[in-house]
């Protein structure tokens, strides 16, 4: 390709006013737009090709040998590169090494193929550069933005019709806000709820201001804690590390069979934290709609009576489940989620948005005042800025995407892919359960299970062993199922992930375990069933070798 | 344009499964390929031509009248539009009423016109959709992530080379961490710097572990302060709420004639803060290199010095001022920079990225070692997972974008448009402080100043005004320039925005100036010139009618 005359000059790079010029200046010719053009193309089409060679979820390259290639620290004054060889280098360099998660076999995180005009979308926001964090910045795109919290707020919430006239473009009331991921959205959830449970009153100015020492000062307490799942994401105790909270005192509570959240078991924590000498708040109950580890969905009908019994906040964790909702089949399963008093749900997980989009909502439109700030130049009281009421400032017009992509696939489309993957992990259940020599760990209430590899010799001698000897089988077990997944991945053709799961049993009992999180509408059964059969060939050979 | 074969039908939209794999399959044929390329140029031509024909900031349209149509909260079950018709209304409905940030009469804001390979490198890092939290959904992206942080780091640092060596690729140590913007970037540093100070020791587990409450009693303190430029940026505060310090406790210092912290007044409070019966730990002294408002340079070395007198960590904001070390030319104005322990820098800000992008560097490579988290499933220790040392989980390979800019257009070519701005800034400083009818209030450290219309007759009764009159006068001039800068950013042509400045006067004595902000190379003096002129027939005018 010639060098077009907008592009630094061919040869010599270098850096002078002029040449910078150009690549701010719109192009006027189409000889220029043209050349803009091809790159965008080499972009679309180079990425797929290589996407489309490599089915597997990388090359065969050490992480060391990668790592060998870019130790390079200094910025160089002159251009290396001109802009075609720097996205050819993209395509060619960069690609070949980075993950193919769009493969139909990657099945191992919440990161799948995405629709294609996901990308043109996510184009046009960057190419328009506005900036959500004032109106100055980005004028229709705040009321753009407000308009899609108000769409998934009523997802959620179906609150009245002129419960959302009042509050869709209301200046004063926020039903939500955008962040940049589910660690952000629930740190968000949870820096309200405590904010609220250690609000101001008479001589205490809230905790917001004085912090965490005067706060527990004048509401009396020594301690302040958060109620989880068991299996709840690790966010939840970063958020109470930086929340001054203590990440020790974001409490866990026991788990079922199935890993849910037992009510009873959070019934007796709320009693024992609430008796007076525990001198302790309880900030908020946290339940989970889509665990990541096994997909599971917590009691939320139940857990939302028992908050509202003791007034406590109840944030839901959606960040992949919350989605579900758009499914008339499946959507009972979240069943009490609309009783929360917060919910994350993530654009860049069942939304199928590029990375990465975080949101969180909010029941009471006026709760987010809690976490409200202004400043002289932005932000000013009675604006329409959404960073008066967001952890982060400058942000990405995401929810244009969002928006779109509603506008495109409708919800039934985004439901049907969200009963693809639940209907098709269900099948790859029933497949591994028929499977002599693996077991299902944790059955799929969404789209996400567990299983292990466990031959039936071994699932014999389990049996019949006592309790000791079930422990040395077990850990036996775990050191296959690691070696397994490790095989596996570094086959290059598909991709599982792991994980250690602790059920309610004596200590020590941890169990490695496969993960399959089925979201691509890609991954048919067929699909799955060659990455069974590969498992039990890796598996067999690793027994054999054993 | 024809519906394509990969796109939804074209009467009546449905959502079936055969429509949607559509969308997810890449397209084999050169007519689908041809089609996803004319959507492509639509983005590209059809945004450029609306950027052109509007050079003013939006078009006239109330915010009321905006707000009307955008307040349906129903997502419709069935797709309402064609992915071309989607394109055509953003282009169409949407940005004609965002703001034009790439024009050269917008000032106003820290955004402004990017390079257009900007959007093609967007567009790349959206196609490949990793997530760089862990390596599973990264791979070789978080290597060249370490490699970009560890250039910045060398850039802010410059440390020995053996110094990079051992750390570039470490997967033990990191240099620094990509965040959202420069609130997240601040937010980090304090945190890491509230679990330094308040850190394990024998009888207590760290603040991170068991919070704020159980850390001053173990510190056998009352009260943690962070002390900072009176003219910090608002996000400074909000992280002091957020981290459970309290943001009555982050302590503005006060600044000189061109709002500089004042070391002396630094030095007295540090002499206040650490007398026994205080009981106060200082957790922080941030330092600002581009202040939001007024684009003023703390004094750093002094304030180095002086954190190293008392051990104190120095934090530097430099989410404006960082890039400013490109330039042979100025790096002096950012002089002990090099001895902060923590620099934030925005490289949606002055590396022209499109939003958004903040990035934080630590001095000591292990420092962050205080905000480490593990999970069962990924960031397991000893993995690269870059997410274990992180504030938010998911995010976007925007170090790609990053890298990518270094290489096209060298430092040399950011630091020419640094040049650019600092000198402009400079000349139209010079400018308005021989207009007879504007006052320079701050003059331009960096690229950012500060005026107000103060017209000749103003500014003669002020030279011969009493206290109680000129406080009267004053108080006329905030309205006049609060009219002003609306009445100009109504009539579309052109923005600069307006703040509030407080001088260490008596109280009451606020002032509201006009805010220059000038990054976009395509500002000349002469749009300058213009703008200044403009501003001058709106004030002449509401003088006139007052």
């Amino acid at each position: 390709m010639q060098a077009p005359d907008m592009m630094l000059p061919h040869k010599d790079l270098v850096a002078d006013w002029q040449t910078l010029m150009r690549v701010f200046i719109r192009p006027e010719n189409e000889a220029t737009k043209a050349i803009l053009l091809k790159y965008m193309e080499q972009i679309l089409f180079g990425l797929h090709d290589f996407l489309r060679k490599h089915v597997g979820v990388t090359q065969a390259i050490s992480l060391e040998d990668l790592a060998c290639r870019f130790t390079e620290t200094i910025i160089r004054p002159t251009p290396e590169k001109k802009l075609e060889e720097v996205i050819a280098d993209l395509i060619e360099e960069i690609a070949p090494w980075a993950v193919n998660v769009a493969s139909p076999y990657f099945v191992g995180h919440m990161t799948s193929a995405i629709p294609f005009f996901m990308v043109h979308l996510k184009t046009i926001v960057a190419a328009l550069n506005q900036n959500v964090v004032k109106l100055e910045t980005s004028k229709v795109v705040s009321v753009v933005e407000k308009q899609v919290l108000g769409k998934l707020h009523r997802l959620i919430y179906h609150r009245q019709p002129d419960f959302y006239e009042n509050h869709v473009q209301n200046t004063d009331t926020t039903l939500g806000a955008f962040v940049e991921d589910g660690t952000l959205a629930n740190l968000t959830a949870l820096w309200v709820a405590r904010n609220r449970a250690l609000a101001p009153k008479a001589g205490f100015d809230g905790v917001e201001a004085q912090g965490m020492q005067a706060a527990y000062r004048a509401y009396g307490i020594e301690r302040a804690v958060v109620l989880i799942s068991g299996m709840a994401h690790y966010s939840m105790y970063k958020s109470g590390g930086v929340l001054g909270i203590g990440n020790r005192n974001i409490i866990p509570i026991a788990v079922d069979e199935n890993f849910r959240m037992r009510p009873e078991a959070l019934a007796q924590a709320i009693r024992d934290l609430s008796a007076p000498e525990a001198k302790t708040k309880i900030l908020a109950v946290v339940g989970i709609a889509g665990t990541t580890e096994t997909g599971s969905v917590d009691p939320l009908a139940t857990i939302a009576d028992i908050c509202a019994d003791h007034g406590i906040h109840f944030h839901v964790d959606a960040a992949w489940g919350g989605p579900v909702l758009m499914s008339e089949r499946y959507r009972h399963l979240l069943g009490g989620i609309d009783r929360a008093d917060s919910v994350s749900i993530d654009g860049h997980k069942q939304f199928y948005m590029p990375m990465s989009c975080g949101m969180v909502y909010f029941r009471d439109p006026r709760i987010m005042d809690a976490i409200e700030y202004h400043a002289s130049y932005i932000n000013r009281p009675g604006s329409v800025d959404l960073g008066i009421k967001s952890l982060c400032g400058s942000r990405e017009a995401t929810s244009l995407i969002l928006d779109s992509t509603f506008k495109i696939m409708g919800s039934r489309g985004l439901a049907l892919l969200i009963e693809h993957g639940i209907d098709s992990a269900r099948r790859f259940a029933d497949m591994i359960a028929r499977h002599p020599d693996f077991e299902v760990v944790s059955s799929p209430e969404l789209n996400i299970l567990t299983y292990r590899y466990c031959p039936r010799s071994l699932q014999r001698e389990l049996a019949a062993a006592d309790t000791r000897r079930r422990s040395k089988i077990c850990a036996r077990l775990n050191v296959l199922n690691r070696r397994l997944q490790r095989l596996q991945r570094e086959a290059g053709k598909s991709f599982v992930s792991r994980t250690t799961l602790y059920r309610d049993r004596p200590a020590g009992d941890e169990m490695v375990v496969l993960r399959a999180v089925i979201m691509n509408p890609m991954t048919t059964l067929e699909v799955l069933a060659e990455i069974l059969a590969e498992q039990e060939v890796i598996g067999r050979r690793l027994q054999a070798d054993s």
